[in-house]
């Protein structure tokens, strides 16, 4: 059974933020938030984590192994380097929209996004390192079946985005409603998911459902380990397999 | 008449160097390719354009006010400090879906996008400075009436996500197809769309059908000059208009 | 005759902030310094100057190229995306060192670096467009003759340090007591210098003097032309010249 | 006594590197440089280290608290990030000269720096875990007495830093020939050292000869750690007590 850790990164009061006093410029806006995230994902990320953007202002993390005293020091360096501040939520659960339910509900406690006295809040648990598995994290890893030589080498920019962006949200809604699953666009033609204990036979359907109702073909590699990156690992490794080999669902545990 | 300038910036042979000589960690794509985004959005930004991270391996920028030589400078210079390289396309029309398409030619022209022998391309033609006008850019700014209130602060952090998501994926559709538009979400509740001459009719119509097809209400401040950033800074105190007033649809010409 | 435009970039109050409320994490500070002049660096080196990291709270720039407007708008996108704020002081001189005391005058009259009340301060002249000619900026570009197997290869990696560094602090202080010059330590055994009208016979008694004083052997190659990256590529390509053939000093104009 | 974790972290081939096939652009040299460098002060700081970026080439890290596995992890991401790859040499001892003198021969005697063939090599000894105590770092912090007020409003920036500068160039020989310490600018009028057990008389006799020798006067304080981090921190505090009470050296543990 999958024991998912999931933090909610939530930037402080960050639309008031850009429009004070003026609106700010949105080329400075995009750097920073982009660039912030990429700080977000290298902290995680070198811990065994997985950060996903979202919506920039508020940030979705797999956290497993990441304990309550690395999510201090990642509020205090962003404290340090940035112009604004985090609140981060952290829990856990035996789905990732459990955890990120109750991670939520932390930081909705403590106070409106936009509550400009609510700074810099840090709540919640982890799993206790004596309590990780191998079972704990299942990561699938989704990509468009020829993507290049279908889409980006024939339609224009834009026609492409839309096509793997209506894939993206079918899955999404899908994988959520269906699988309690957070499913995040992570550029190109790729769709990382955070699952509970799924099997070949739940992502079989939601490849056909995405093709039913978006039209678009999608192949997925999937993963199960102690942390997000081991098990996203394994889903790429998986996924390499469905590309070698034509199939649409592999599975590596 | 509007007379946008787009750029397409294509990562040349991404998808394979990511999975070469085996996955990289997503942590680092992620890093890699968010970085990128935010120093081409300074570049691009600080003479006026904008750019939007789309893909990331394919993001769609307006450059009016740009010339070739900044482009190549701009190749130059990601050449200098990336593990990967640019390709760019470069094209004006009298709507930016046009120019998307004329630019997104020259590069699938020149080779397929995971051609490893095509690398660093830079084609195409600009708005001569002698020919702009105050008219050539047009962008709107959308976003999501009372997001925080109704969302961030009610539901968790996916499901306000997924909410977002559909009124942007709504959004971009109805944009492209019928006004020839080219919307982009930027993070919060934003969506920035870059159009040609449109008027508040259009707009009243744009936000009505998101409001049907996806439930997501919107409000949305248009600006219009020679380049994204003095057309977009128009249309941010616009939206901010709409936000003081209650109104739905601002222009700010 | 050269016609050097200099920037002093000044971090507002930095020391203080350093320590407020109580000390910050030293990594954090070096990592926000470090990326603060990266940013600036592409911001100037993508208009053909160079900036320097100097005491990184303090640096110095060449700036031919640039314009008021363009200061204004780094000094706003810093603001936008630090924690800190910028001043800029900006003047031009027959010599560096004349125009960098103009500079550091005009940030001193409007207050010290550590007055909370001085922020922001964007003042000073430019060499305007119709005055610039190809002799305006001369760049010297120095390295030590077989760094990396008489030091590197050889010695602890602090030993060779310190005799980069007494290098360069011989150097440093007679370019500019003897010839008016700005010279900065760029990394690895280089060592860029800003000057004035300078010969072949001078660059030859820096290069002496720096010998007979620190014992460290240097070559050089200069270059000039209208902004510091012309000339400052000029004599990179000289002090190619010099590595193939041995020789001490190649100037390249 | 003290038990320094020194990391010798050098990029590959570098030299070579920034004049193939022609001299790269010096502003994006320099991004490169100052942003890998943010990078792994990021990484090594958020495991308690210290780095400091020396050559830039040639970095030196204070590293007690991070183990192999984590160098791994730096190589590996750098790689997946910069168009450089770094190696990595980490040795314990005594002195910090000591521990630097071994780290750098790991390097050394796996090929020149300048070696093509030698590239992302590996090696070395930690403090393990086990054998932690809280005495294994000690770190000195300097500054410059009332340096705003006596250089900075009233040289020219240039002149201010040859001040500065001598000053760093006194202190890092004494402390390297006389106390086995290695010493680094960090910005500033800030020189922070790397010691073995040092006690209040040679931290006196170091500002006596900085004074003496340079005609600069100094500060100092000091603290000691299971990390550079911790030790650190103390040392920033003890400064303080410098700076409110006019003491010249303050010891805090």
């Amino acid at each position: 059974m999958t024991n998912t850790q999931v933090t909610l990164v939530q930037i402080d009061n960050y639309g008031p933020w850009t429009v004070t006093p003026e609106p700010r410029r949105e080329a400075d806006l995009q750097t920073m938030q982009s660039r912030l995230y990429a700080d977000i994902s290298q902290f995680v990320g070198n811990r065994g984590g997985y950060v996903f953007f979202t919506r920039f202002d508020n940030m979705i993390a797999v956290t497993n192994g990441v304990d309550l005293e690395d999510h201090a020091l990642l509020r205090e360096s962003v404290g340090n380097r940035y112009p604004v501040t985090l609140s981060l939520g952290v829990a856990t659960g035996t789905t990732p929209v459990q955890a990120l339910e109750d991670a939520t509900g932390l930081l909705q406690d403590a106070g409106s996004a936009q509550d400009k006295n609510r700074r810099e809040v840090l709540d919640g648990r982890i799993v206790g390192e004596e309590f990780r598995t191998p079972e704990d994290v299942q990561i699938a890893h989704f990509d468009v079946v020829n993507a290049t030589g279908q889409y980006t080498d024939r339609l224009n920019a834009f026609d492409t985005f839309i096509e793997i962006e209506q894939g993206y949200a079918a899955l999404m809604k899908y994988m959520r409603h269906t699988h309690d699953s957070l499913s995040f666009f992570v550029g190109g033609d790729n769709v990382i998911a955070v699952c509970p204990d799924l099997e070949a036979a739940e992502y079989e359907d939601a490849v056909a459902h995405v093709e039913e109702t978006a039209g678009v073909t999608l192949q997925v590699g999937a993963g199960r380990a102690r942390s997000a990156h081991e098990a996203g690992i394994a889903a790429k490794h998986a996924l390499e397999t469905c590309r070698a080999d034509g199939s649409r669902v592999e599975l590596e545990w």
